[in-house]
């Protein structure tokens, strides 16, 4: 079978270089406005340069090669104009690590608790907690700020650019919307498929998948079957990506994951996974439902997450889950074959669905 | 004297009609992510229209004004740009309350205990202070995110857009340097002038009145000239306009400023009004010396506080800050005479200069 180019690989140094140039060009301008800013927006350099999986700008870049004739602009400008994405999630992670209080990420302290050391390392006056938690939104507004000028000032035709902004618009209304929603379903222990399946959407699917894939065509051409494809493609991906994540969260690697293992199981957090093994257990494994309804949530020692992990692969959920992982990787492949896109685009987008369904971290 | 059309008056409720429409709008396009979004888009829709002096806006308009021509857009499509600087502000502030753990905001609660207050009354799960702070965060990120939607899809002249948006680069990037360095020098106790000048260049002068001023002229006309102008005039006025608030954070008329009494002398904040009368009163009356340095940043009783602003005053600190008020206004009256600009907008900026100095709230 004929590879894609650039391969994955190649376009997430591509993305991760795009965000060098434009971080240190943002950061030599920002200068004048004081010595001590440098030490937020160094560590906003920092916590975007240091890990991720560059999944949004990379399923723009094929959105966009889908759709985009022979005579397109260089791959390092449009690049440029995706690795905004990147700069989006900064803001989101920062945010949502406030939210949820969590004192880890990608394996290293996250940017309040960051801030909280710097603060104590200095022995600053007032509380360390609370200047991480600001330090940790002004991070993040300026994470959103940055990412909104370069989509702003992209070099795009009129046209190309209102279609850009349109889904730039949504993109980021979006997300904020997924938030929130999931800020009150866990507030209000809201237990439905639907409720949860509204937050993946906007949190997970349209941001990860969909809304990227139309962002790099909305930057190419005035294509809106194309955009209906690419909603029906990234709605499969996004929730096989969300399910893979599912999966990792109780069966991952930590040392690939950088998230404690279990970490799910212990938080109880409300997983399709989960949810299939509790209903499946009921049916055909009391002992097992048993073990489950009194594990999940609660602080599992290592040998329990064990017990709890062997009983979700007993009772059937994991294969069930990796079934339907399965089928949506399949009815999106599928739909990439028979779209009227470019061929090598066809490539880039099977590559990363392959990697959105049965990645490892 | 003649007078400006529109007069202040008027350029506030034209501002305050486009966020309501921009708001409608958006709210009404963001429905369909679900009924609880609603929440929080009504929250921010009430508190951008709230209140609030709307003075960014009218900087902005009377910017454009002075060097637009005759064959101008019209002021509905030039205030609704300018109505960005209010969302923009409300995410500040938004931010900036949680921030500083403010209970109150424009004499109402904050959006984080708003927030908190909504999680209890309907008995949710888990902390209602934590769900607050977490819906303020997005409502301020949702609020930056529609403020720049507004500037990125501006209908204006290619190279029009382009200045426009350099300022609403500069101006986000700075105020957002100016929270940071403000909670650094609060960590660090720093009570140097340069440290607190610093601040009040990013956080206030240059927020509040030569960005907006060179946002509005940026939207008009290519114009270097008037934008180093603006930029004179901004700072003067800026320093009037933070050096007036300081006078009325300690003898502002408590129902006219929607903040408590003695807000600023109970906290402590380190002001120009307050260095000065702690140096005019070790110079020539020690008793005063003594109370400030022994009260400042207390629990005062109401009593307490009326001593302390007698003190202030007896020492001549008072005095010698509405002075310098006096020298600034003048000086940016000054300038704006002598500008090569529209004489309408003279006026208008003539007016605007005034209230900067001498509010009452």
């Amino acid at each position: 079978m004929d590879t894609a180019a650039p391969s994955a690989a190649e376009l997430v140094h591509a993305v991760i270089e795009q965000l060098r140039l434009y971080l240190a060009e943002r950061r030599r301008d920002a200068a004048y406005i004081g010595s001590e800013y440098a030490e937020l927006t160094a560590a906003l350099e920092e916590f975007v340069l240091r890990g991720g999986k560059r999944v949004r700008p990379a399923f723009a870049y094929w959105g966009w090669r889908a759709v985009a004739g022979p005579d397109r602009p260089s791959d390092a400008d449009a690049l440029r104009l995706f690795s905004a994405l990147e700069l989006l999630h900064a803001c989101a992670l920062a945010h949502d690590d406030v939210i949820d209080a969590s004192a880890t990420r990608r394996g290293l302290p996250t940017v309040h608790r960051h801030f909280a050391d710097l603060h104590r390392e200095n022995n600053w006056r007032g509380s360390a907690e609370q200047f991480g938690l600001s330090a940790a939104i002004l991070l993040g507004d300026l994470s959103l700020v940055w990412a909104d000028d370069i989509v702003a000032t992209a070099d795009l035709p009129a046209d190309a650019h209102l279609r850009v902004q349109k889904v730039w618009a949504d993109i980021r209304t979006e997300v904020l919307g997924g938030q929130y929603l999931d800020i009150v379903a866990e507030s209000k222990g809201a237990d439905s498929v639907s409720s949860a399946m509204n937050v993946n959407t906007y949190k997970t699917a349209s941001y990860t998948v969909s809304r990227p894939l139309q962002l790099g065509a909305a930057a190419a051409a005035d294509r809106p079957d194309v955009q209906a494809i690419f909603h029906q493609i990234g709605t499969d991906l996004g929730v096989a990506f969300q399910l893979r994540d599912d999966v990792l969260g109780v069966f991952g690697d930590p040392v690939v994951t950088g998230k404690p293992s279990g970490d799910d199981l212990r938080s109880g957090k409300r997983t399709v996974l989960l949810a299939e093994a509790v209903e499946l257990a009921e049916q055909t494994d009391p002992a097992a439902a048993k073990l489950l309804r009194e594990s999940i949530g609660t602080e599992l020692t290592d040998v329990g997450v064990k017990e709890v992990c062997m009983a979700i692969e007993s009772v059937g959920a994991l294969a069930a889950v990796e079934s339907r992982i399965a089928m949506l990787h399949r009815r999106a492949l599928d739909a990439i074959e028979q779209a009227k896109i470019d061929p090598q685009a066809k490539l880039g987008l099977a590559e990363l669905a392959g990697l959105a369904s049965n990645r490892l971290a």
